[in-house]
C-alpha cells in the first residue's frame, strides 16, 4: 500500500513507505528547519528527512534502506544533547525515536526495567516511586530528555558522584548494526558476562556503532533518608579544601555540587533564587543518603569539615520543600545564565580534585584575557567542571572568542591530567580537542573499533574523532604491514 | 651483546636477545612443562617458550618479533586463571608478566595506585591498609593471582556484589598491541572520558586484544565497621527466600553467600573447618560494612529477615577472630572439595537471584542422572553459581561425564535468563557453552572487534569464541555485501 506524499525524491518515498504514514515523515525545509541543531546551537545544518519508526523492525528497514543506497543517517532523542551529536552534519536522514517511547516491564525482583529509546528519563522513576524505586541517572535536562540519548552520551548527573553515570547503570541492549542487523548485547545486567563489554563500548559511542531500539536498566531502591546541607565560602580556595576534606572523611555524598560567584549571580536573577549571598566566592550543595541510622552522623561530620574550612555559613535543609528548592536553583544553572548574558556556551571538563584551586584561578585568567565573564558550576565531587562562557552573539567576533576561550578552559584540564567531556560527549563541538588527550595511535584504535561497526561510516559520520591528519597515512603504513 | 644460551632454533636466541639474559627465557621441554596448563587443569600443552620482559619497551618488542614472524604468543600472569585462558594451545610463546611486579605510585587524593600486571592483588591491600585504604576486588585467589590477571578476566570476589568486579575499578591502563604498539586507555579513572569505553572492552578480554602493561586502580577508604552474620536453614528454599528478602528490605550487604549441604561438607572436611552442622540444607553468610552507625540496625534487619524465613540458628559474629574464621573457611571452599573428592571441575553460571531455588533443584537432577555429586558455593547476592562436579579421573570416563553435567548446569543458567560465566571468563573451557547465550551475529560483532586489534590473529587465537561454524559464511557474505 504506497504511502501518498508530495515527492520526487525516491529515497523520500521508500523510506515513508517503511513507516508506512505520510505523518510520519518531514521533508519540507519548513520542518527539517526544527532539526538542524541539538542543544548545541552553533553550527546548524539541515536533514535530508525526519522518519519516526515505531518498532525495531522499522528502525531495522530504515536502517538497511540506507546503508544500501549510500544514505548517510543517524538517531535522535530529544535533541537535549550539548555536544552536537545530533546535528546531520552531512544532510542525514535523522531517525528520530520519541515514537518509541514506551515502559515496556518493570521487574521489581531483579531490579529491572526495560524501556524503548525514546522514553523520557524521569518518567521512569515517576512511574516506580510508588513501589519505592528510581532510575540513578539525573542528567539536569532529565524532565526531557530520553534513556535513548542517555545511552548515547553515558549521561550524568549530579547524583552521579555516588551512583555512577550511565552505562554503571545500563543492563542490556537491544542494537540495530549500521548494516540493519539486530543484536542483543549485556546479557540483561550480569556483571562479567562472557565476551568483550560490547555493552560498555556502546555506551557512550555517541550514536557512531548503532541505534539503540530497548533499553534494559537498573533500578535502586530509594534510600531510607537523604539530606542536603548548603555551605557558603567567602574564599573558593576554602570551599575546595572542603570538598576533598568531606571525601577524605570517608563521606561518600550522593552529590557534592559547587557554584562560583558568576554563577550565583546568575541562579540569583533566574527563575529559582534562593537568597544566596552574592558577595561569597563558592557556594556547596552536598547531599548525603541512605539509612536513617547513619545520616545524621554524616552531615555532623561534613558541618564540621566546613566549619574547619572558614566557611562563612552553613546548614542542612529544614525539610523536604527547601532541599527541593536548593535544587531547582542549581539544577536550573546552565539555562539561568540567560538572565545575566545574551548567550552562554557550556563547557564541560574533568579535573582531579586536587587540581580545583588551580584550575579555577587558570579559568580565571583566560576570563581576563577574552574579556568574556566565564561562570562555575561544577560537579565538585568528582572533579567534573562546567564552565559557563558569556558572550554575545549580537557582537561581531564574539561567538568565535567564546569558542576559543572554551577551548581553552578544556586545555587546562588536559594539562592537570584531567579530560574535556565529563558527560556531554564530543559530538562535533570538541573533535578537534580529542587530541588534547589521544595521540595518534590511540585515535586509530578507536576509529578501527568503529570502522568494523560502522563499515561504510554513513552512521552519524564526522562526529566524536578530530579530523584525520596523520592518522590516514599511518593507517596506510599499517595496513601495507599487516598484507606483507 | 649476544645471550649464550644452547639452541638452533632462531626465534628462541632473538627473544633471548630482547630480554637479555638466559635467566629470563625457557625453552627446555622439563622447564616449559609447568606452564603447560593454568587452573584448568583438563586440558595441557607445551608452550614454545616462556620469556619473562622486565618492562613495557620489552613486551613490545617481543610482541612485535612474534607479529612480524608468525609466532603465537599469549600473556600469562599467575596461572590461576579457571578456564585455561592462558593455556598455549597453539604452542604459544609466552610472555610472563610475573618481574613486572612493581607497586608504581600511590595517590591517596585522588583515591589511584599505578601497578605493574604482575604485582600480586592482595599486596595492594597490604601495602596501603595502614593508611586506611584497600583494593576492593577479591578473588579468592587473592593471594597469589595478579591484577594483570584479574584486568584479563575481569575478576570478581566475594565482595563484589557491593563494590562491583574489577572493571569498575580499573582506572587507566597502559596496552601492547598486538602489533606492539603501546597506547594508553581510560584517562585515569574519568567516569565518563571521551571516545570508545576501550577501558571496559580491554577488560574482561580475555588477553585476546593486548597485553596490559601497566594498571591505574581505584583505591577505597577503608569501611568504617563491618559485621558477618551466619545463618543455617534447614531448607535451601528458605534460605534462598531469605537472599531475596535481604535485597528487598533495601540492604546491600558487602557480601552475600551461600553454600550447600555437599559444600558444607567440604569444608568441614578440610583446613579452615567451623563447626557448620551437617545436616542444614544452606548457610548464609552476609557481610555488611559501612559508617558504624548504621551498622547496627542493618544487623538486626538480617536477624529479623531470618527468623522469617525459618532460620533454625543465626547471629553475627563475636570478634574480628570468628569473623575471620567464617570467611577463611568460606574462601577456601573450591580447594576443600579435594577432602571429599579425587577431583573436581568449578563451574561458574549467573541466574537472576529470583531463580535460585529452581535452578538448584535442576542442578540436582543433573547430578542424580550424571551419578556424580555436585556442592555449590555461590555469591547468593548476585545469583553467580559455582557448581563443583566431583568425580574421580582416574575412573575411564568421569573426566568426560564431569565436563558434561558441568556443561549442562550452565544450560540450565542461560534458560533461566542467565549466563555461563560470572567471573571466571570463558578461556577454552567454555568456548563452545558461548551458542548458549549469543546467536551467530552476535558473536560475529564480537569477533569482528577482536580482528581489528589482533589482525594477524596471533594473540592467544581459539580462546573465548566457539569454532567458527556457520559464522565464517555470514563472514563472507557480509564482506562481499560492503564490497558490491
Amino acid at each position: 500500500m504506497a504511502v501518498k506524499i508530495k515527492t520526487n525524491d525516491k529515497h523520500i518515498q521508500a523510506l515513508a513507505e517503511i513507516v508506512g504514514s505520510p505523518r510520519l515523515i518531514l521533508f519540507h525545509q519548513e520542518d527539517l528547519i526544527a532539526y538542524d541543531c541539538d542543544g548545541f546551537t552553533l553550527h546548524k545544518h539541515l536533514p535530508k528527512a525526519v522518519v519516526f519508526p515505531k518498532d525495531t523492525q522499522e528502525v531495522s528497514r530504515l536502517v538497511r534502506y540506507c546503508s544500501d543506497n549510500d544514505l548517510p543517517f543517524l538517531a535522535r532523542g530529544a535533541g537535549t544533547g550539548l555536544s552536537g551529536g545530533a546535528i546531520p552534519v552531512n544532510g542525514e536522514v535523522i531517525i528520530s525515536l520519541v515514537k518509541m517511547k514506551r515502559l515496556l516491564s518493570v521487574d521489581f525482583e531483579n531490579r529491572r526495567a526495560v524501556v524503548e529509546p525514546g522514553y523520557v528519563n524521569l518518567k521512569l522513576t515517576n512511574s516506580i516511586s510508588d513501589k519505592g524505586y528510581y532510575y540513578a541517572p539525573d542528567p539536569s535536562s532529565q524532565y526531557c530528555c530520553t534513556i535513548g540519548g542517555n545511552v548515547a552520551e553515558n549521561a550524568g548527573g549530579a547524583h552521579c558522584l555516588k551512583y555512577g553515570v550511565t552505562t554503571n547503570h545500563i543492563l542490556g541492549l537491544e542494537v540495530v548494526l549500521p548494516n540493519g542487523d539486530i543484536i542483543d548485547i549485556g546479557q540483561n545486567g550480569i556483571q562479567d558476562a562472557p565476551g568483550y563489554d560490547l555493552l560498555g563500548l556502546l555506551t557512550g559511542s555517541e550514536g557512531t556503532l548503532g541505534i539503540v531500539t530497548k533499553i534494559t536498566v537498573r533500578i535502586l531502591k530509594n534510600p531510607e533518608a537523604k539530606q542536603t546541607v548548603l555551605a557558603y565560602f567567602d574564599k573558593v580556595i576554602d570551599g575546595s579544601q572542603a570538598v576533598s576534606d568531606i571525601i577524605s572523611a570517608g563521606i561518600v555524598p550522593a552529590a557534592l555540587e559547587m557554584m562560583d560567584k558568576t554563577a550565583i549571580e546568575g541562579v540569583e536573577a533566574a527563575a529559582f533564587p534562593v537568597g544566596h549571598p552574592k558577595d561569597i566566592e563558592a557556594v556547596l550543595l552536598i547531599e548525603v543518603d541512605g539509612i536513617s541510622a547513619g545520616i545524621e552522623e554524616q552531615i555532623n561530620q561534613i558541618l564540621e569539615v566546613c566549619k574547619n574550612r572558614n566557611v562563612r555559613e552553613v546548614r542542612a535543609a529544614r525539610d523536604e520543600q527547601e532541599r527541593g528548592r536548593w535544587w531547582a536553583n542549581r539544577k536550573t544553572g546552565f539555562g539561568a545564565m540567560g538572565a545575566i548574558s545574551a548567550d552562554y556556551l557550556v563547557q564541560d571538563g574533568v579535573i582531579p580534585r586536587s587540581k580545583l584551586p588551580e584550575v579555577l584561578s587558570r579559568i580565571n585568567k583566560i576570563s581576563e584575557e577574552s574579556g568574556l565573564r566565564i561562570a562555575n558550576i561544577f560537579h565538585a565531587g568528582d572533579g567534573n567542571l562546567h564552565p559557563l562562557v558569556l558572550f554575545d552573539a549580537r557582537i561581531p567576533g564574539q561567538s568565535e572568542k567564546a569558542l576559543a576561550a572554551g577551548s581553552a578552559c578544556l586545555q587546562v584540564c588536559a594539562d592537570v591530567g584531567g579530560t574535556i567531556t565529563g558527560e556531554h560527549g564530543v559530538g562535533i563541538e570538541k573533535k578537534e580537542e580529542m587530541r588534547f588527550v589521544f595521540n595518534d595511535e590511540e585515535i586509530i584504535a578507536q576509529t578501527n573499533v568503529r570502522d568494523v561497526f560502522n563499515t561504510k561510516n554513513l552512521l552519524n559520520a564526522g562526529k566524536l574523532f578530530p579530523s584525520p591528519g596523520r592518522c590516514v597515512e599511518i593507517k596506510k603504513e599499517m595496513k601495507a604491514a599487516a598484507a606483507q
